[in-house]
């Protein structure tokens, strides 16, 4: 059973994954948690140059499109599909919706480009279920503190096209894509993803 | 007006490159060569993680496909769509027809996949003319010298689906992928060269 988290920054995601993950193993699964791009060598590596792109060495759009996508298809080779394969739950900290989010609907790539370099990226490896943390970005950006100036260089109305590419997504994909009210209380929003995924357990052991 | 030089390793590419540059300079062409990985700092670091990966930290053979492709798009946007524009000629050591036979045709990826990466990777920007120089695996090893242990290490089966990778290719395109026969002397394979892209130049005049 493999579940992600995404959403804009400061939704809040780091710690209702902590508190999944916690969750899911009082329940008695083995959880295995992992971060994309991330959680291999060379996933890490190219979140650094991700990350460490400046002005000075911009990095494309396709260019940083197709870096997310490599880092993924070692993340599910190395860790994802392994995983799911000895029985384990995998927790991902995003995944292939935030490409769709960020380079397409908010970046401008073509979402058919997107999509398809995905499927070759993923392998078919996908979320039973993504728990999207919807806040709109005003508050998104009260909650991220320290980090505020990350926020503020990328502009309004970038955060707003960014939300609104995630809730296109879920519209496209119920089943699967769950949008989580992320504005209540820590332990409301955290009751709400459990039952969401209660349901999703439920159903994969009932098959 | 781009050209592209591919083929196994040993066929003699970068000799006929330099060759090649000095013919069009001589034209009164202004050139611009670059190579496929590289040429950008994007590129370059590509490059030396893609190089480096070793029995220890192996990349995959999707995500290695991405990460040529990531290199590629930048070398499209920042190196050959600019030459390109300000009416330069481009000659580049390698491009995508190099991920079909090496992690299509000889690795073991579905082509399809490939192609459709490469489609996304390179935004359409293609080779005029690409000049595959062939040469049987066995003369290109005796060609190699001082790096043969390299290509003992990937074992004649290989080299040999490798070579038989873009022939089939260059079959299905026989418009822009020319066969050129590498095993005669150098000044040969050069005119067999300069007499192919003058045709294309001539071609592309002619418009």
């Amino acid at each position: 059973m493999f579940f992600s988290f995404d959403g804009i920054d400061g939704v809040g995601k780091t710690t209702q994954i902590e508190r999944f993950c916690a969750w899911l193993a009082a329940q008695g699964h083995t959880v295995v948690t992992c971060r994309d791009p991330g959680s291999t060598p060379l996933g890490e590596t190219l979140r650094d140059v991700l990350l460490h792109s400046g002005d000075d060495r911009p990095i494309g759009r396709r260019a940083e499109m197709l870096l997310y996508m490599a880092a993924r298809a070692q993340l599910v080779d190395d860790v994802i599909r392994p995983a799911l394969d000895a029985g384990s739950v995998v927790v991902s900290d995003r995944y292939l919706l935030a490409n769709l989010a960020y380079q397409a609907h908010a970046g401008g790539l073509p979402r058919e480009a997107v999509a398809s370099v995905g499927a070759v990226a993923t392998d078919g490896v996908a979320p039973a279920a993504v728990m999207l943390l919807d806040l709109s970005p005003a508050a998104a950006e009260r909650r991220m503190g320290d980090e505020r100036d990350r926020m503020e260089r990328s502009g309004a109305e970038y955060r707003e096209r960014l939300r609104q590419g995630f809730l296109e997504e879920a519209r496209k994909a119920p089943d699967v894509i769950h949008v989580v009210d992320a504005s209540p209380p820590v332990d409301e929003v955290h009751a709400r993803i459990v039952e969401i995924a209660q349901r999703v357990l439920d159903h994969a052991a009932a098959r």
